[in-house]
């Protein structure tokens, strides 16, 4: 039997986020019922809200950092039973049988992994709605365990700012001895300070304007440069292992691949698109450097990450606010006006 | 007491080499002297000796893949006697305290290291002269052995073109089991085919027009991709681990990022400048991939490649010429009209 949610949902791209009453199938045998408590709010459900990336189905429920209780199991579901504190990020699904899926790489699924909203499931082709909504229903593989003692609004940014971050980190090795810079200060690069330091790597921030190192220091930044100074950037010539680059938007890498120690990577978690100025390739041979990218993570990885986290009793620094309010939220964000991410308390939707 | 030397040198960016008298330094202790037998013509002599990188010296006499015999050892000389087969690269002397020094990457010295020609001695400041001459007087640590067995004029290419393609083919572990593709088959290229079929990888060429199939074939390649075909370009998506790019000229990076596979890397070891059309960073995200460059190579990585070569029986494919020919090969190397190397002769210089 189908199960009756209420959400929030953008009916088209210039509609603002509004009430929905719509359908959960009906659980599968695979299928865990969760009760949603937390929903983090990323940029990206803004741009797949107003159709930014030209992708996007109606009705739209966002949502991909969702944080809840499990209220029901299918009856070959064994890892999760009614009442366990679970999460589900960006994926529900993906084919489970590839190269990149037999790695614990789902996110790079040869058939691409299903989103956990403006998908379509792989079994009855339905569009997947995701957690600005009451509950979900979902497979139970690509559902994690969330640790004891998180405060759990601050948790569910974790579920795609924190593994987006985390992995990188994680592949390219950071950790004590190692030099790490983090690009932006936003709801990625806040969560890539807090995860490199508890990680053990000397860690600095680069920004372009004054005004945030207290907060870097708070978050784990041993060092902050501000990249418009020109002095600075050069103190740091040749200095980072790893650079990982969080800004959102079209922005001139080239300045910072001379601060790439010899065999240093920049990856690239959050531009998609040109890159515009043109990278010059000149700090890449002169010191063996690269260009890279990273995508969220796998489901495995992410579960690690999860658990890094309740050990080291990390969250991310979080504004919570009521469903009601989802669409100021966006117009602030387009501000960057938030520290430095915004989640909705589902209760608000009972409200 | 100084050695009376005869070359051939640019006197300026406009001149043809020509004949040029000048004095090698007296021997220091650490000194080798090495009769020159042959010299490769490495794309980057025309460069020099036309300045078109800006920073050339005049009297230039260029050459970097220098084999010949030694002839005199200087008094703390003891890796090397008279008699003994050597080759000298892009490199004759580096600070040799700095960490890239120190884990025998001589060509990321934080100094810069000393070129073999159109750079400075770092004892007496005299400049450097390169291999288009009879002898070359320079310091025992940035000398090769050659292995026996090996065709002298074939050799000398592995100085330059050799370590460039071998140092990220080793760096990026291409072996069996690995996929690996070559960008271009010229002096880089077929030496990148020979070295990397050579390791055990299974080996491609991209190339831009039909032909090249059978000599690729012969070199080492197992497969050849036309890149203007969309179809073949399709047929290798997500294929290779590494693809390493030899060609020297702007020229875009962008259809060939969607046939790395997860975690694959191209590796630039020709081009510098610009990368016009921009880098999209969509598939670098989407399968964590790298846009990495790589510089030569390291002496000990040179000796270990000039090792493997004497044990596998590879040389560069050339065509060797008299010192008087010099000026005809650049213009035919400018219209890629040599399969694949040009080196001097260097017993013309007596003729």
């Amino acid at each position: 039997m189908t199960i009756k949610v209420l959400g929030y949902a953008a009916q088209s791209a210039q509609a603002p986020l509004a009430p929905f009453h719509f359908e959960r199938r009906a659980p599968r045998a695979d299928d865990v019922v969760i009760e949603i408590q937390y929903c983090g709010v990323c940029h990206s459900d803004l741009h797949n809200a107003r159709n930014d990336w030209g992708n996007s189905r109606y009705p739209m429920v966002p949502g991909h950092e969702i944080i809840g209780r499990v209220s029901r199991v299918g009856s070959a579901v064994t890892r999760f039973k009614p009442g366990d504190r679970v999460g589900v990020g960006c994926m529900v699904d993906s084919c489970q049988h590839c190269a990149p899926c037999e790695q614990g790489l789902e996110q790079f699924c040869e058939q691409f992994p299903t989103l956990t909203y403006n998908g379509l499931d792989r079994q009855d082709k339905s569009p997947t709605y995701g957690g600005y909504s009451e509950q979900i229903v979902t497979s139970d593989k690509f559902v994690l365990h969330i640790p004891d003692g998180l405060d759990l609004a601050g948790t569910a940014p974790l579920l795609c700012a924190g593994i987006t971050t985390w992995s990188p980190l994680r592949h390219w090795q950071a950790g004590p001895g190692s030099k790490v810079a983090v690009v932006g200060l936003g709801g990625l690069g806040h969560m890539a300070l807090k995860l490199a330091s508890a990680l053990g790597a000397e860690v600095t921030l680069f920004t372009r304007s004054p005004g945030k190192e207290q907060d870097a220091h708070r978050l784990g930044a041993h060092h902050v440069v501000i990249s418009s100074q020109d002095a600075q950037m050069a103190a740091v010539k040749g200095k980072f292992d790893l650079i990982i680059d969080t800004v959102p938007y079209v922005h001139d890498l080239n300045p910072y691949l001379p601060t790439l120690a010899i065999d240093g990577t920049l990856v690239l978690v959050g531009y998609l698109g040109d890159l515009n100025p043109m990278l010059n390739t000149v700090p890449l041979i002169m010191g063996r450097k690269s260009v890279a990218g990273s995508l969220i993570g796998g489901i495995k990885e992410t579960q690690e990450m999860l658990d890094f986290c309740g050990q080291h009793k990390i969250t991310a620094d979080v504004e919570t606010l009521p469903i009601q309010e989802i669409n100021e939220a966006y117009e602030r964000m387009l501000k960057s006006d938030v520290k430095y991410r915004f989640v909705i308390d589902m209760a608000s939707l009972k409200g």
